[in-house]
């Protein structure tokens, strides 16, 4: 089983608008919500394409309810731990003049130690429950106030002692932190990577980072596809043969699901680059984050080339 | 006692941002977030000033907890009819460097058959329970989908046959259709009233809307003050004598909420005018709707300048 941990879920709200005018008063056309953060969105993703999966996290309050009312009406299992705080709420306003969209991220409350140590002991819960198959773990996402330094790394921990793979996808202070866990897997984006190395090219970028204890790295490029750089110096790349129009939200999400995927079945590099590319494209063609159609993944797959620098 | 109804209540949320820039992705600063609607807020400014007031209105779902609870937070005695859909919300963006309002008003779920009769229900009991002393309804903002045509009409009539004085302020079709259930003011703005009327003029506009069957029309011109055009023709002015900078928002609320005072204690209109004008004026001075300070309102009352045309 796929075991994704969102620490700052959010509910994910949506507002058309004929036109975004700023300073301007808005009649919204129509408004949309879904359960988000980055791991929910793979857990999603995992869930449509038919895979064992459960989605983690904490929620509070109202817009909480909110959102463990969309997991279960989307069929993706979840173990969500209580909090005191309301959970936090994205507001995407879309103009339909000309399909731009503008994003407003609420920072979400600061989680108590109560909450965190929950987090942690539902993790290792499933994990248990799971009866010791070997599974996957994804944590993804930025992390809210309150989150110990070292979250991520110790979530990594305690799903290794468990049996499990690791794949973190985050950035900055987290990212970095992150590592001492020794998570097989980081996947920054190009500018995420910049951003804690200070290095423009990913594949030095990737071996700045690997300096500071990361094993594969694995980086997205847009339209450019992915780079694994792995521990061994060994740089694999994979992208679509021919570019596709369309909305990049959550592209992100689905690589990082098709490579949960892949390292619990053992796939080969190849493979595992082949589906990351084909369910990032799939993800492209569809209008919200943490949804691909199986029959665009399977029409993309063979339009993936793979190559070795 | 006075009663306000809000048809389309909300919950209204802030969202500071260091500058709003369209097709980009937002850190949000600070969240607030308030029970909201134009009758909320004329409840909110009698409430604080000390008068007895009952807001009711139709809420439901999470954020009708939210709007309930905050009521309560405030100390607003509220009488709310459960709904089964859930209460929408403004979503308010204030850019922190240049201080401007982006705001993006939800149009609220459609309203049923049993909300609507419940709301109706409610106004008749909590009337009666005031036990038949003369009050004030007032009916104030946008109506939902599903609230009847003559909504506000069939509102006023009861509040009418419970020996309360009536006041409304909608703009449209709501404020046109209310005047069947015969109020004894009507509040529009200048621009509203000009929808409604294709009249530029404020008074002519306002002895349009008589001959539709208005009573007593008072119109707000922002910072030009108040216009009554009375049922005989009369017409008495209010401004204050010096310009005051701030905040709009909920201006015209507080006219309501002073009228709503004046007509509860038989003022007078030179007394009620003055009394209009001091209460917007001090809710310019606030950063929020719905909250006047009184020593402001004893200051600028000596500030208003009443006259007739």
């Amino acid at each position: 089983m796929i075991v994704t941990v969102t620490p700052n879920i959010a509910l994910d709200v949506t507002y058309d608008v004929e036109r975004l005018v700023p300073h301007a008063s808005h009649r919204v056309a129509a408004v949309r919500s879904m359960a988000g953060g980055k791991a929910v969105n793979v857990a999603s993703v995992l869930s449509v394409l038919g895979h064992e999966v459960t989605a983690l996290g904490i929620v509070g309050g109202a817009t909480g309810d909110l959102v463990r009312a969309d997991l279960a009406a989307r069929g993706i299992p979840h173990v969500l731990v209580d909090a005191d705080h309301e959970t936090r709420r994205t507001v995407t306003v879309v103009s339909l003049a000309d399909g731009e969209a503008t994003a407003f991220n609420e920072p979400g409350p600061a989680i108590g130690r109560h909450e965190w140590s929950g987090l942690l002991e539902a993790l290792r819960r499933v994990l248990a429950d799971d009866g010791g198959s070997a599974g996957v773990f994804v944590g993804s996402g930025s992390v809210p106030v309150g989150f110990p330094g070292d979250g991520y790394a110790q979530l990594v921990r305690a799903a290794r002692e468990a049996g499990c793979r690791t794949l973190v996808d985050s950035s900055g202070a987290a990212l970095v932190a992150a590592l001492a866990g020794g998570p097989d897997v980081v996947k920054p984006n190009a500018r995420e990577l910049a951003e804690v190395t200070g290095l423009d090219d990913p594949v030095a970028g990737a071996k700045a980072l690997q300096d500071k204890g990361a094993r594969d790295v694995l980086v997205s490029l847009g339209p450019d596809g992915l780079a694994l750089v792995r521990t061994d110096g060994e740089v694999v790349r994979a992208a679509l043969r021919a570019g596709l129009a369309g909305n990049p939200t959550g592209a992100g999400d689905a690589v990082v699901a098709a490579v949960a995927h892949g390292l619990e079945v053992g796939a080969a590099p190849e493979a595992l680059l082949t589906e990351a590319v084909a369910w990032s494209a799939a993800a492209v063609l569809q209008p919200v984050a943490g949804v691909v159609d199986q029959t665009d993944v399977a029409r993309l797959r063979e339009q993936v080339r793979v190559w070795r620098d």
